[in-house]
């Protein structure tokens, strides 16, 4: 949790961090300050001190909304440094730093840099800073960096949004059946006019318009139907029309609009009809789904989940990466992950990262998948939870896991 | 054009490029590539050589679609590094570096860094290469990169897209024009139910709706009223209701749809009738804008322009960031920008960036405004032009420049 930052920062020895805003909606920079609408500048956190907001003159009262101390770039002299350094702005802004560091009364020691940003913009800066202040480290953080190690629990405010996007998430799901559902068929092709086929990408089209009228916005979804499902990460082709018999696989991620917590969910859905064979691996991935929500308990390492499925999967003649790392069929992906402002957060459920463990507040996915390409199969079933107070894994996921979306033939 | 990135590179003595991908949207990703839905991997380009690309095994259909050659980490071994590496991504991260480096034949030089990431994980990525290969010389840029400079110059292909934005981004503002003018008025309110007036928020999810159905997307647009309009990035109160007489910025630079070109463009409005002083400023800043127009001539420094419209603001008694380089009233901002994949690109048009000349295939806006935020007082007006190939200076932004939207008395 947020509260935590300050002991994260102790554990790495970080007099401060900076995190840089850009154009780009930054996680950390949210997570930081909430929800700021400034693209540029800078929020600076002194240890055990509140955060700060740097920005141009013309972001000054966005930045206040925040509810922050803030300050503008004149405050700090900046434009009196841009003249000195004759209008070159990496040595004018490295010169404000300098200043910037000096307010706040850190003279030396480590100082931590986060966010999204240009990476080619921010090394020539890091670089020249590291020249001009010997006396400062600065430093980035791979793997799980002090934000992920935060973000792992949810607070009871954090998860209150988190549950209103997953409930808006589910509702876009209903409307996407339902809207398939709502058209004709004709030579197992779902037809939208007479002679005019249903794409892809106007249930793409549609389903955009569904979560931004619940406030949400799309980064990325998959809609892969038949060879194009069996790779898990093809997002699938908009001018291709929807078939009967065909599985597809649907994985929405929305976030809050213009950047915010994410919901995460797929489905598998057959238009009209399932043949036998993805009938089969259908059930495979559901009896896998269950296997993973059983092999659940709060402490547990999140490894044992997944190779409780990989067990299951390669029992049944599957490969998976761990019979074989770098196999394109079977179960080529980890289980799950965890979801907040970032798609992709702690913990990993995956064989190789041994070193995460379920507790409470975490919100994760469980995503088993099989995938066939060359059989024109990709079959993944997803649904996001959330580890309650007493432990429990709480789906926040309820949409129904059918695989076949009937049809009503209407001419 | 993307035909000089082979003499951008040699005249920076880049043996190769990386573009590291992420969930975000990457312009330099883009501007190689193109548009290609991968959330990791790495476009790689080797001087006089064409681009590759390496991502996950999920990934390589999408890479593919690219039309280079793929390759997937597992091709150069990745998960058998992984394993040595005791499953530490960032170590086994940096031995794939050093994998494709032999690959690709390079044995030693200075290695370009370019895109859109997290900076955290990008400094501690760099720190860890630069330590284990000392023989490599990993590199940022600042200020005019490589990719803004070959930006510059628009190809005719780039063009037709642009000039596509600028026809959807168009209509989206004759819509919204006639969206508002279509409801009623009470009490200097515009109303949209019986009791309910219209708000900021509600033209704000119009504006969004209207941009999806033509393939475009919002990045943040200001629709800015009364004493908010007086902050230039001030993006104004969805809750606040629409009123009669105020000045109200309205600032749209949507994208295509997952990224993309931009088009920018901005119009005051005052809704029903506009006071006098906010006629004036606005007659002020229309004369600004033909000022800069009329400044304009192909190979000339773009900062000429800018101090054209501050010689004509300054002697009606306005302060400018020449005047006064801190000043947060008058006209506080430059007088424009580049535009592309990027919605802020070269050239810069500022009294402080003399380098910069305006030249053939350049996208820009022209965007004088006046700011008096504790008058309730803000004005921008903006379009976007390009450069052809005679040097003509052409709007890609023919949106009507009146201040007033007129309401009919529907009740």
């Amino acid at each position: 949790m947020k509260s935590q930052l300050n002991s994260l920062m102790a554990d790495r020895n970080l007099e401060a961090i900076v995190i840089l805003a850009s154009h780009d909606y930054s996680a950390p920079l949210d997570y930081l300050v909430g929800s700021v609408h400034i693209t540029g500048g800078m929020a600076w956190k002194k240890r055990n001190a509140d955060p700060i907001l740097v920005v141009g003159g013309m972001e000054i009262e966005e930045a206040r909304a925040s509810g922050l101390t803030c300050y503008t770039y004149s405050d700090f002299g900046y434009y009196e440094l841009l003249a000195q350094h004759h209008n070159d702005p990496l040595q004018a802004n490295v010169a404000l730093w300098g200043v910037i560091l000096d307010r706040l009364g850190i003279r030396g020691g480590k100082i931590g840099i986060y966010g999204t940003n240009e990476i080619h913009q921010l090394l020539a800066l890091v670089d020249l800073l590291r020249q001009t202040y010997p006396q400062f480290s600065f430093v980035g953080e791979a793997g799980t960096t002090l934000f992920d190690q935060a973000s792992l629990t949810k607070s009871s405010d954090e998860l209150d949004r988190i549950q209103s996007v997953a409930k808006r998430t589910n509702d876009v799901l209903e409307a996407t059946w339902n809207f398939i559902a709502g058209h004709d068929v004709v030579n197992e092709v779902v037809m939208k006019g007479h002679n005019t086929p249903l794409t892809i990408g106007d249930v793409r089209t549609f389903v955009r318009r569904s979560l931004l009228e619940r406030g949400l916005e799309d980064t990325g979804m998959i809609f892969a139907q038949g060879r194009d499902a069996g790779f898990p990460h093809s997002r699938g082709q908009d001018d291709m029309p929807l078939r009967l018999g065909q599985s597809i696989v649907f994985d929405l991620f929305p976030r809050e609009l213009g950047g915010g917590y994410h919901h995460d969910v797929t489905r598998t859905w057959c238009i009209g009809y399932a043949p036998q064979e993805v009938h089969e691996l259908y059930q495979q991935v559901m009896t896998a789904f269950d296997i993973a929500v059983e092999a659940y308990a709060l402490n547990k390492q999140t490894y044992l989940m997944q190779t409780a499925v990989q067990d299951y999967f390669e029992k049944l003649g599957h490969p998976t990466l761990r019979s074989d790392a770098n196999t394109q069929v079977g179960y080529t992906h980890s289980l799950g992950h965890g979801v907040g402002l970032k798609i992709h957060e702690r913990p990993r459920i995956a064989h190789n990262s041994p070193d995460d463990v379920f507790s409470i507040g975490n919100v994760i996915t469980i995503e088993p998948g099989l995938y066939y390409p060359d059989k024109g199969v990709g079959i993944r079933i997803e649904d996001s939870f959330y580890i309650t107070e007493t432990g429990e894994l709480v789906s926040l996921t309820p949409f129904r896991k059918d695989l076949v979306l009937p049809m009503v033939r209407k001419s």
